[in-house]
């Protein structure tokens, strides 16, 4: 007997392979064809726990290197090169890779994403010549040598200098101090022989900041000379990856070894760059690499799926405690309390996994159009995409951390059997919210993007320089779009009607709840202005002002990609054919739309936009949504198509 | 150059050996001398890192043995028997221990605590002088079987059936099925000889419900006849630990092996009980081994510490990013960002700490009480300290959850380094939600107490009948009890005035915030009374109605155990003279009880108890009092006596 006793609404019936197919979308060949990779590797989940740490490196590179094999991880790379030609497909791959063991999806990521797309995206011909058929089978593997010890997410202030030797027309790489070492970079500890280094440009007696370099760490096994080499030793997860420390003394490299896309050094040690301004240069080459936070975003909301699919499932057989009966055990997910641990998650999952669809689909526009004739496109969609890109990095590898732990927490003490796959998914998953960037830091650049309205300006500033430019310049015009009557307008946009739209619109019309997050959003970004500028006409230091007000920052973003995020849920729901996918899509679509209200119900009271009584309603009608998607809760996380051998956990989803 | 620019208050000094003084209590000696054994085998955080599983667990073992020669282990035992005699020093040396490698912790949780103490609690005489010096010792290490596959947290449903045979005194253990298979049990798989087994007790064709018995699991180290026994492998941490399956076939074991002290069985087959309720008897027998729930929320409190002296370190020195100057980068712990993820949840560290300090106390008396001649003591007592116990315990664990996660984020990629001691930490801690009762359910048996006032009846009925009773018959007394009228009156304790209490107090008047959460706590208690009542006048099964409230019910039950929190804390900083401790303990004490209102504003919001512009007040008396504890944090952290050992984490506290 179900718990269930409100009155019977019938539930829609989801056609599961439609489903996935919806989900899977354009790219449904290249996600199959990771699927059957996976399937025909799925060993190496078991022999993660059981092999030493060298024999699983030694694993997952044969691994990786076999797929590559399959044209699987090699989608992102010009057909002329053993490529696939098809940037969107390779980030799909990669997002479908994340079902599987994630030291070979990290693996792939670091030799595919951050090695390779360096050299494709930093690098000229010569470069692309030399290396790019080698590294798309796998046979050259390499490094991304970026993050120093001291400088983790301030790359602009690393430490390692690149001084051109005009008398040998050569690059003298070196490593100053110790916490200029190269830290935690992927490859080093022992399967890389080329690293993409990034160093200090010194020409002459001018610095003129952080350039990529391809230098050789090891001949023929060996460690190079002048390189000194460091294991990073056990990690937390992901430890069939040789993460390593990178040391250099005076290590000569010649002028060519530069990835020169946009700055060189003649000969006769002439420094020119097509990019002027040393920073908007510096965050031209960064922006190349957005690959990656899309890449691993994609990767978090994928291994959440892993972990729902398994909670659900179980969640879904086992029983526990005599609820309603005398006789039989109650199903746990026919408790009131397990639906709302588990269900809103699902729903968050399908409207990340949306979102994410948007962000791959504006990074394959961008860039197959900056590698046809006309470039690079417009700078403006370039850093929309950039902070797209952050902040749905962000929101899916914290939901990827957050609902690992509550399926792990939801299956007791089972869950904590590695055959169950939450030991895996929880350690390897980590050190998503800190790598690509750390969370709060681009959160953060998502916010600088909105307070500027994504200006030119942005990109000519130092890190300090945008502080002040935010904090002194941006204000007027954010307070200014963003005043109390422009908020309404844009409401009304969704919700004609006069200043009582929050009241009088439907609670579960996707107008209503677009116009809410809309709302909350550019309030949040004008409140932000306000503060900032009381701080600057106070006469505070711009840096100080801003740290004071750094919550409500990482709140406006959070918020403008929380608004986006729902936006592309609607707009996929509105899209479908009537009929019960798209029923069933609809209520998680107001399931995700109303938790998110919901739990940021105490700022909607707090600026006027919700009553006692609705917000009260809003947590009514979630938990009634909640009972509502219950039956259809197995569909939908088989529609994910997470294969049978990535979930494991026998005596779990059976 | 700092970034706090408000006007300078000046800081309070910290003493901070009289502040451990503090924190010890009265058990300062056994703490250090388990911080000084814990400093003898610190090679063992690393040695669980190299190890085999085989080897890691051998390790743990002898390290437990060498331990318990010290005295540290055995302190809960009776002197007779060779242990300490003291219960409450037996707590402190298991919270202490919560610093180190947390396989030894549990693996002494396993042996002394839940073995140990189950043949102390419920077997009489002739099971102490056969078993406790032995397994004071370590000579003789056991297993507590309680748990099964198919009942994790239905204990009272569980499979393993033991039949008594009149004709040669024995019971007869046998597990029916694969669901009533013993598991994750501790010691099982390689080291235990002896176990305490929970099986539903069968004399002649009535069963009596569930009895423990002593069964020898090994003999001369191979595995005894009629028991199998299986490994449950590698596990998300604890590989210290051996845990495993067990299954009986048909073993007997004699008349003498039940553990009697509150039910027996006649050599001819007669049952009795000196508790007659079969219900009260289980809940009885239960409810000797709160002391296992104790211990785990003190390690959890405890583990979290450990976390935020790393974290807390290391955002006092390193530099991220010129925020405020050209030259220099900005403290971690300067930015404002920073300070509201790390701060509060030193607050409540701190909160929790004195929470915990209360509910050993009162189980110490309650269980010295109950060792005299006077017996068990007041059931009214028993009951409340059991409640309180569950809470604190569930309130202790997830805030170790979360803190690691939030300190290792604060970390960056070091945080994901073995070395840096995160990597232990969250994978050790991670069971600690759900093992010793899963954190949910526990919260439920909270409120059924409250919902109940620990009624008697309450220990009467199974689990069914607690869901009936409390939603047929004590709901109308809940709804007296805090009658609008009646929770006014219980707020004028506190704070004398009309009912405009809440906007007229002070914002840092802990009287105002005792008030706000007592508030709280009764307002939910009577929303589900008044919700059970609905469902139930409305005909609705009970078991029904108490599902769809189960997220009211949770809540209110932690509300309930926040109320307590803070009361302790108050409590504490009151009793304190003048100085900079109780100065600063004062900042903490406000810093965590206007964090805790500010997380449920809405709810008081939504029941009127906070206006919008106190609501946003109090937001910015959160970052202010963050801004006034920083300058505090680093000796608020030392405070705890962290052997720098224990930390580890070479380039990150320096």
């Amino acid at each position: 007997m179900a718990l269930d006793t409100a009155a019977p609404v019938s539930a829609p019936e989801i056609d599961v392979p439609a489903l996935t197919a919806l989900l899977d979308g354009e790219y449904a060949e290249i996600r199959d064809l990771v699927r059957s990779n996976l399937t025909a590797y799925a060993s190496v989940l078991e022999e993660a726990e059981r092999l030493d740490t060298a024999a699983y490196r030694d694993r997952v590179r044969d691994l990786v290197v076999e797929m590559a094999a399959t044209g699987q991880t090699g989608m992102g790379f010009p057909v002329e090169h053993g490529g696939g030609g098809d940037i969107g497909a390779s980030i799909a791959a990669f997002e479908t890779l994340a079902y599987g063991d994630l030291s070979v999806l990290v693996k792939v990521g670091v030799q595919f994403g951050l090695f390779g797309g360096a050299i494709l995206q930093l690098g000229t011909q010569r470069h692309h010549d030399a290396y790019l058929s080698d590294l798309v089978t796998g046979r050259l593997l390499g490094c991304f040598a970026m993050t120093e010890t001291g400088h983790g997410s301030n790359v602009q202030a690393l430490g390692t200098v690149a001084r051109y030797d005009a008398t040998t027309q050569e690059f003298v790489i070196t490593t100053p101090d110790d916490s200029a070492r190269k830290d935690y970079i992927g490859n080093a500890a022992q399967h890389g022989e080329l690293a993409v280094v990034f160093a200090q440009l010194e020409v002459g007696d001018r610095s003129e900041g952080v350039h990529a370099f391809v230098v050789p760490i090891r001949v023929d096994g060996e460690v190079a000379p002048g390189v000194r080499i460091e294991d990073d030793g056990r990690k937390m997860g992901l430890n069939g990856i040789d993460n390593g420390r990178i040391w250099f003394d005076d290590v000569r490299v010649p002028r060519e070894a530069l990835l020169n896309r946009f700055a060189d050094v003649s000969p006769e040690g002439v420094y020119e760059s097509s990019v002027e301004n040393p920073n908007r240069r510096f965050f031209t080459m960064l922006g190349t690499l957005v690959q990656g936070r899309v890449c691993v975003g994609g990767a978090g909301i994928n291994a959440a799926k892993v972990a729902l699919a398994i909670a659900t499932k179980y969640a879904a057989r086992r029983r526990q405690f005599e609820a309603t009966s005398d006789t039989e055990e109650e199903l746990l997910l026919d408790y009131g309390l397990h639906q709302r641990r588990l269900l809103p998650l699902v729903a968050r999952t399908y409207a990340l996994h949306f979102a994410q669809d948007v962000v791959r689909s504006q990074l394959h526009e961008v860039f197959s159009r900056a590698q046809s004739p006309e470039g690079a496109g417009d700078e403006h969609d370039r850093r929309a995409l950039e902070a797209r890109a952050a902040g749905t990095k962000a929101l899916g590898t914290w939901h990827a951390t957050r609902t690992i732990q509550e399926c792990r927490e939801a299956c007791g003490g089972a869950g904590y059997l590695a055959v169950n796959r939450f030991a895996a998914l929880k350690a390897d998953t980590d050190i998503f919210t800190t790598f690509e960037g750390d969370n709060h830091v681009l959160l953060q650049l998502v916010a600088k993007g909105l307070l500027t309205d994504y200006a030119s300006e942005f990109e000519d500033l130092d890190q300090l320089g945008m502080v002040r430019f935010v904090t002194n310049l941006a204000v007027e015009t954010v307070i200014e779009r963003t005043s109390a009557h422009k908020l309404l307008e844009r409401v009304r946009d969704l919700l004609p009607g006069g200043d009582q739209w929050d009241q009088e619109a439907g609670i579960l019309d996707s107008d209503y709840h677009l116009a809410m997050l809309r709302f909350r959003e550019e309030h949040m970004l004008s409140g932000v202005a306000r503060r900032l500028k009381r701080g600057i006409d106070q006469g505070v230091n711009p840096g100080s002002v801003f740290s004071q007000v750094q919550d409500h920052v990482v709140a406006a973003a959070n918020a403008h990609v929380e608004r986006l995020v729902l936006e592309a849920f609607v707009d996929r729901v509105r899209a479908l054919p009537d009929g019960g996918n798209k029923a069933a899509l609809g209520l998680l679509c107001d399931l995700y739309a109303l938790t998110t209200i919901e739990a940021d119900r105490a700022w909607f009271m707090e600026h006027g936009r919700l009553t006692v009584v609705r917000s009260k309603a809003i947590s009514r009608e979630v938990g009634e949504l909640c009972r509502r998607v219950r039956p259809l809760a197995v569909d939908l996380v088989d529609a994910w198509g997470v294969p049978a051998e990535m979930l494991r956990s026998p005596d779990l989803v059976g």
